[in-house]
């Protein structure tokens, strides 16, 4: 790989081969950071260049990624989700320059396909047949289609609070699905023992830091997306933390080539009853791990496997953090169907709830642009989808009782 | 519209001006068909200019559209969705040369989103401020989810048994949705008394002509993403009618203009339980109206509104029809999912099906490239996926019960 420099560990500053099972540091249990040769990308890559290309995926960003030179695409088509300007939405929350990112609409529906896409190619380069990993549900249902779409073996474990649409796309992919009896911590435990006993490529994004550099794919093509103007916040959902980690990563390549001048405040958004990582940000101290209080099932994250590098992520970035309750949630779920035609699932409109709430406390002006990415799309979850938009007018096929029912419901 | 001459009756032969509010013949009810200046057309449109434009949505078919030179492009990306080649899965059923189309990948996960695009257009192009349809399920959610994205109104009639995750993404998309405790012909019916009634404009695809013009761009981007080479077979499920008889508008528009040198033969799905299409078509007789008996929502049309086109469709294409039972279509399910990473409703993987039993008694060739559409994503009916894909293993966080769970069920 040309465009990569080493593998750093964030903690001990050691650097590493960026070889194919590059995990956590072997000398301190650190997260390693994959580092580029940003001058080498500078000569292959510039806006002329990519608005040039027709790839409509992530593979539009090829140098940016950590994947070997003759290593061929993903199978799935993933990425180069639409950034839709949402001026009704943004003025009803007093941000009118707010832009949605719809990363539900990729090949499984969430923003973790990004992620598994550079699993899968990393695993058939290091020769393995089967990949495997832990997840709420989103991660895993990316990594299964994925998996399914290129012939490897795929080994998922689930908290078994995951909702049904997520596990029936595993299950209909193939893939081999633990679903443990416990919360996302026993779950990861339990699929850290079982990867290391059986030499299973290793999807857990904490743990490999290719997965990041999968995310990070978002924020570069916002900033495309925008003429590479960065906007000044881009607000997020935050579970386990590789995921704003990955958005400010991007930023950071986008900057560091040149292609944007600043890099944008970051927002991170948890949910109320599990808040690990904003409190930690807030707070200035050690991150404790707390309980999983929240329908934004893939956000309940009590005990984050990348704190560090979330938090990082946001001081660096000047950003900010806001908690939502759950009502807030399936309030901006409403708002976000309502007014732009996007479902996103309770973690996906999280962040809007934040970006409401930051908003009307002062925390981001109205003069902002402000990127909301929606993480995953709202048919994952339907349960918590008819909680937030009620039910329908049910009647039977009679023209009398319909115009009756419609006069009481002022729809005429 | 310079691209567009006028509406012709497939009935009477009698032409009309393409008025926003055209819908079925004055003169005889018979369904219009939308009639192009193909001249017109081939001085603005060939294989490199298309080759050479950045929009990845229908608008890149702009040109084939009824749609107004002045009008903006729809507020949801719709359209240029993944044509992948399914070697696995086409070897496993005895067509090498398969492809897989996935319409899910759409903005509210259905081909009906292209329908509804139009349908949306022509509404704002005639100043209406509602739009209305009676639905099996995705129409409804891709024209709720667009008129949302406009700050439109939609009037949605539903059959009770649409699925939950259809129906949740009505009301999220804020839609005024009824609900009739009837079959589908009765929602129709329903649905054709209130709009009458209440002058909303009309997205009933088979008495709206422009709606077609929309489903059509699925077999566009079918030619240009083969390179403009015809395959010799596309395979869709049949409900209304009003998709195939799409499919085969694309194509022609695509042969009438030089793009292609042959139009594809197109093969009927539906299911065991309600094939009228079918039965007309390979009796030679007229439509009968059937019972609704399949898991297949989105197809169980048992008295379709657009037999006529998709009829003409299936003859004119040197097309063929197959009947496929509900074990089949979710067979046909797990086969797309774990050979692909594609997870298709029902109705969407009847197709398949289908195709599977053509290939099987020699009605399609080993050597025929074959395109399968997949209308629809698995995620709007979980409650199949969960019939067609089983369980996951369930068990407590515990690393012996896991080996032994996995020895038990050969995983390892």
């Amino acid at each position: 790989m040309k465009n990569v420099l080493h593998g750093r560990c964030i903690k001990c500053g050691k650097t590493f081969d960026a070889v194919t099972d590059l995990y956590a540091c072997p000398l301190c249990s650190g997260i390693i950071e994959i580092e580029y040769d940003y001058d080498y990308i500078k000569h292959k890559i510039n806006r002329e260049t990519l608005a040039a290309r027709r790839e409509n995926s992530i593979w539009r960003y090829r140098e940016f990624l950590p994947v070997k030179e003759e290593s061929p695409p993903p199978g799935l088509r993933v990425g180069w989700t639409p950034l839709y300007p949402a001026q009704r939405l943004g003025a009803a929350i007093g941000l009118p320059r707010l832009y949605i990112k719809d990363d539900g609409f990729n090949p499984t529906s969430s923003m973790k396909d990004r992620a598994s896409a550079i699993a899968i190619i990393k695993a058939k380069e290091g020769g393995f047949s089967v990949v495997a990993c832990s997840s709420t549900g989103n991660a895993a249902s990316s990594l299964a289609g994925g998996c399914a779409a290129e012939g490897l073996g795929a080994v998922i474990f689930v908290p078994r609070r995951a909702p049904q649409g997520k596990v029936a796309q595993l299950l209909i992919f193939g893939a081999k699905v633990v679903s443990v009896d416990g919360s996302y911590a026993d779950t990861y435990h339990l699929s850290a023992r079982a990867i290391q006993k059986w030499g299973w490529y290793n999807r857990n994004a904490a743990i490999n830091p290719y997965l990041i550099e999968g995310k990070k794919t978002v924020a570069l093509e916002i900033g495309e997306q925008l003429g590479f103007k960065a906007p000044d916040w881009v607000a997020i959902s935050v579970g386990d933390g590789c995921s704003i980690a990955g958005v400010y990563k991007g930023f950071q390549d986008l900057y560091e080539t040149g292609l944007i001048d600043r890099i944008p405040s970051l927002l991170s958004v948890q949910a109320e009853g599990c808040c690990p990582v904003n409190t930690a940000f807030l707070t200035g101290g050690e991150l404790v791990p707390t309980a999983e209080n929240t329908i934004a099932d893939s956000i309940a994250v009590g005990e984050p496997r990348n704190p560090d590098k979330a938090l990082h992520a946001l001081r660096a970035s000047n950003g900010a953090a806001v908690n939502v309750s759950d009502d807030e949630i399936l309030d901006a779920m409403r708002m976000l169907g309502r007014n732009c035609g996007v479902f996103g699932e309770p973690a996906g409109t999280a962040a809007l709830a934040g970006l409401r709430k930051a908003a009307a406390n002062g925390l981001i002006s109205p003069e902002s642009a402000v990127v909301c990415i929606v993480t995953g799309n709202g048919l994952k979850d339907v349960q918590n989808g008819i909680k937030a938009a009620g039910d329908p007018l049910l009647i039977p096929p009679d023209m009398e009782l319909l115009e009756q029912a419609f006069s009481v419901k002022k729809w005429i």
